[in-house]
């Protein structure tokens, strides 16, 4: 037991009415939305990198965090386990995610590192099963260690292949014994920082074959969970292979892994990238490659990734709409892959960003769901496309263009265009958010 | 015989120290480059559209040029035909490009379209005879008119699926009669403006049942060029479906189009997508879809296509680099997709800017060539890779995470970084760009 | 009576719990909002340009709206101004504002200009007698035609700054006379294309001057309006003198003029700057400058100026609040700058995308109003600056490096950082939005 | 002496030519150019931070680089001097840059930190005089520690503006003894990363008395160095006070501090801020603040400061042009603010990095200096302009609305736009790039 979160209490449901600062106005765990508890719709998760390992640095400056857990021992990783449970329950969330270099010290050898990660997954173990916490993800980090520093998969040299392979092995391990839902595969080197020293064809090969080693070794061991990965199109790399949903879709159809794998998509990404949360979320339903999210803005004025706590709820409802649209999460949930600011520095900071978030998807996501329930969206959008829904439409499709050519012709077709009527649509969201 | 480029003389090649503007410096098409004519290598086309249909327009002003042959009857649109086949014969280059709506005025009814396009393409032929000069490509204009606001082939109304269909037949129809070398698809309107009033997965589907459909006729007609699609992420809509160069290689591989269908890959399109040039082109060149390039640059301040002439010789001659390494053009060329600034607006400016980018690109081309001769490049990236080309190497990555696993811990590997060496990199090609 | 809006109803406040699209659910004229009716904050404008000139034309495509008022002749001009009142009649909106071009046809005299322009403006006179809709302001379009295309008053060709300066007296006389609250300036080709034909520091001084013989005729006729810049950063032109608040600041300051204008300021000219809507308006609001506002947003993906209806509450409602702090607008007011997307072709697009822009400034502006009345903010932010209140910190101030060197080592000062939080701001905002 | 260059070899110039990676193949320091030594006109300067004191690190990943002087003591601190001043010795150029924390380690106390940059300097100073490199300029870094979070001048707590006052006292004093040119100001943390806590109004005030501080005391120890202010719109923070250089020029006008600093301007700051390189400079040059330059260049694609060595010589060409029409450098220079990218470990990639950026730098002067000598762009653009050198233009400016309006109609003046010649004006740069 610390004392970090001393006089905090434990986060409660008081309604959008309260005062309080430490309550949530609008997550209420129990509550029945669509017919099922929003704490089963959202599947909320912290992240352990974020909020227990980052120390507050930027690259202009140094730690600005003061925590009794920061150090390289194994007793440090256990004070920071204890904290971060404790974080949990003061939220209530339930789920957490994890990289094997947020929870334990680096050694030299990758034995220690297994070791160490083993041994501090144990320690989780024990902690999940008396709190009921669970893992949404593990994941491997593959881009910190200066050993990663031209690449994990791609790298052209083939010992830091060797030594991420393994590296993958133990964290899919730990993974499945501590009964992870998904496994999560972030490439942040996965990609170039000048073209002149790069061999794509190559980069491309090598990470197919890992990412079907991972495959082949989750089916040996059984792990049920799911594989993902995590487009984002750059930074820290000038260019990360895993650039958006599209590109991802490409690359698993083109080396057969597109049954295999599904997508954890973050908004931050997904605006780096050029596009909506929601284009991203919509695609990848389209492509049946929805799998998970990471709830975290950008800073649209920003040209790099801030990973920041959610805090416009018309944004995460559009978002939530998409999921509701595909069904919901499966294994999938939401993760918060959210830091705070640097200037941060309170304990109060760290549950209350939590809180605002959390109390953020909440909102977003009944404001979705209420415009599911309200149906006119989808009527008009359904209303749009009618005329395909016809017979010689249907067969037109699968005609060819000489016979369209002539039916053209024959009935001197002079198609009108009709309103799209996007504000309208967009008064009509405004009535949900 | 139109008056319109009265006193301009025929350009020709004088040589980097010549002081006459109206001489190329750089370009001189016989001149021998890696074992080929400069003029083979680069296939360099002018683009009717920019070059003679534009009016000088933007977002927030109307006409500024002033053209004799700007009207809505066929006599304007010979008068149009005269004056382009004049500056052809003043710049010397072997192509053009052009659009249905480029060429011929605008009718009511899709049969006076056609007509009237076959007249006129009737009008080229004479002209392409007499003057040698030959078609990179044919292309139809599915964005401008108003009945395409909501897309050609992701039209929600199928009677402009119909009317599209019908034209590209018109389009194929003439670019096969005039013997054009590639057949180009660019999808400006097919994409969206707002998510709520679209149907991804539908018109996903319209879109590669389009590109099938003219696949199928292309064959039946015994047109032997190639079809090509023409990535951009955006503008005119807020998202277009052929994003860029890994996002259309997804979309035809998911439809089993890929080796039917290359890529006309643009400069600006490039920027616009969050890319360098360069990358698309090697990225492109990696998944065999390399076609055909639009070398026009976009400023890098402005957040739209500016769709200027090439200027910048380091940079041309990266993309050249990556064409060479890829074996060079085959039925692509390099295509100016370039316009004048609004002010631009003398005769003078149209030949001189034409002028400017070959002599552009045929700087660049030398420098790509004198690169790949040099071979420093593509020796250090060969030996940054050596490692994987040990057996070793490959017998793991034909391996398993276990076996893998058990290697690094009975080898107690402990990869050290390479330097990636950019800055030298960078060096070698200042040397000759 | 034109019957473009045939049967429209008039929109009326019911609510928000109303499924009435033709209703507003939060714009209610006379609602109090701190202590003001809810119609004298927002004192709400609809654009004539972008309303009823703009014919739904972007870079890739021509007109796609059909309005029995596109035409050249004063007989359209009318019909165009029938239906506008029709319009302002619908959504009760207090004010419109208008560019000379919107309202009149192109002749091709300056004299034939203005005495239409005079024409329609006592047409305009007459109708906002009966109607009691007010202008918020006039301006001269000096961008449109191509006689603009190298600038207004910074053209390199002095009879262009001498129509522009003509253009801008019939179009102040104009304003004056219909009792405009403001005159607005937007400079949109007073900037260059490339930096190697434009001499900055002489453009400079042209378009100061302008701004300087613009106020003294102000004031020659009485005009007790404010004059307004309205800073745009860039499109059309690649650099645009009134880059942003702190550019056109400078510019004032330089020359003087900084007593007597102030900015107009529009979100998506905010953004394109690289800055939020809120920080320019806090900065105008700390330099005394903040005159009106252009509510409408950009889409953040889109790198041009897309001048949307607004529809993100807590973005407006954190415009508003600064407005608020600022103590209001006195002159100015909120125009929509905003413009239907060009697939939105029906009358009732046009009215119910004002509707909801309405209804997005009504929330926004209760929203703001809470957060002030409230009062956290506000107290957190004086608390966090509460040391530089003491005597101490204020003579610090007023004193030297020296002396402050030898206070830091006599008293062995080593200041420790408190948490800017960040997120829990960011959370009581989320209280009232 | 250490051995960490050990067999780097003293660069000379050896022409364009050499294939030696060890030589310059356009710096050539005695190479006269417009009556000028090249390396009088250029002023070349290494920056301690970047080679010397940066680690490789970014923000999703540790140190890559391996020095002997990395380390917290003051013997690392005199090794990395020694290593500095032999790079310094192996690239001849004539002058550094350093800030108070890249040189000294980081103590608990003012007085300690002041003590050892005065042993650093004192210790500089030998070595200076017997190689006689000299300094550029000095700099405090009120950044990187904590205790800067929320920024130095402009932070809430008086206490942080103290030791920031303090500690840029000690490092004016140690410039002004070595002899500083200049000394620079760049405010890393002067901005915000959230206006919810800001007081801008406050904060100006703030960043405008320490400056005015700071010329009073250069004043009063004699130092006649030019202070200078150094913009950048973002990064750390979310948004800069020092935006650019019209922001900068304002804010000084506004204080009446405009005759007593000057800018030190930055290619890549300039691209985050939405301009060119050669904007920002040619603006300075108008409103007399021009001062310095970092001439490390930004990385496009990337939303962020990268900071690279500058590679491009036609950009590079176009700041020099500005720079020498402004008349050159007085006390300002070239300095490299440019760090190898992380994967460039090697002692041969540091000094190959500057190499490269020297004989750039060359190249792009030799360039300017043609375009300057040459003079048709200057003649071009004074015969655009005229028109204004005539008596009647003169006294049109001078004039005013009303009689401006009677010559318009009187004369019924129509006047026709005349072409900007872009493309041929970049046509003749490319002459010379
Ligand atoms: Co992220
Ligand atoms: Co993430
Ligand atoms: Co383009
Ligand atoms: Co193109
Ligand atoms: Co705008
Ligand atoms: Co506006
Ligand atoms: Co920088
Ligand atoms: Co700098």
């Amino acid at each position: 037991m610390t004392d970090f979160f001393n006089d905090i209490p434990q986060i409660r449901y008081e309604g959008p009415d309260t005062d309080n600062e430490f309550a949530f106005r609008h997550y209420n765990p129990d509550e029945m939305v669509m017919g099922k508890r929003m704490e089963d719709h959202l599947r909320l998760a912290v992240a352990y990198w974020h909020s227990f390992a980052w120390e507050g640095g930027d690259p202009f400056g140094g730690r600005t965090f003061d925590r009794p857990w920061f150090g390289d021992t194994m007793d440090h990783a256990k004070i920071k386990a204890d904290a971060a449970f404790e974080l949990f329950g003061i939220l209530g969330q339930p789920f957490f995610c994890f990289h094997d270099v947020d929870v334990r010290p680096e050694f030299d050898s990758l034995a220690d590192n297994i070791s160490a990660l083993d041994e501090i997954a144990d320690y989780f173990g024990g902690k999940m099963e008396q709190t009921g916490t669970k893992l949404l993800w593990g994941t491997a980090n593959l881009f910190s260690h200066r050993r990663f520093m031209s690449g994990a998969a791609t790298n052209p040299d083939p010992d830091v292949f060797a030594w991420s392979a393994a590296t993958i092995k133990g964290c899919l391990d730990a993974t499945h014994r501590l009964g992870g839902a998904n496994y999560v595969m972030w490439g942040g080197r996965e990609g170039y920082e000048t073209l002149l020293n790069t061999d794509l064809g190559r980069e491309a090969e090598q990470m197919a074959r890992m990412l079907s080693m991972v495959i082949d070794y989750k089916h040996k061991i059984g792990f049920k969970g799911q594989i993902l990965i995590e487009p984002k199109p750059q930074e820290p790399t000038k260019h990360q292979y895993d650039f958006d949903v599209a590109t991802c879709y490409g690359f698993l159809k083109r080396f057969g892994l597109e049954d295999e794998v599904r997508l954890n998509i973050e908004q931050g990404h997904a605006i780096l990238a050029g596009h909506s949360f929601e284009h991203e979320l919509a695609l990848a339903a389209s492509l049946g490659m929805l799998g998970s999210i990471d709830m975290n803005r950008n800073d649209y004025q920003s040209g790099w990734d801030t990973d920041q706590f959610p805090n416009n709820t018309p944004e995460v409802a559009l978002a939530y709409y998409e999921v509701l649209r595909a069904g919901g999460f499966t294994t999938g949930g939401t993760n918060f892959d959210a830091k705070l600011r640097r200037q941060s520095l309170d304990p109060e900071d760290l549950v209350l960003a939590h809180v605002g978030g959390m109390d953020v998807c909440a909102r977003g996501l009944k404001a979705a769901a209420a415009m599911i329930e309200d149906g006119t969206l989808e009527a008009w959008r359904a209303e749009r496309y009618a005329g395909w829904d016809t017979d010689s439409a249907r067969q037109m499709l699968q005609s060819d263009l000489a016979s369209i050519d002539k039916r053209v012709r024959d009935e001197d077709l002079r198609p009108e265009p009709r309103s799209g009527r996007q504000e309208r649509l967009e008064n009509i969201v405004n009535r949900f958010v």
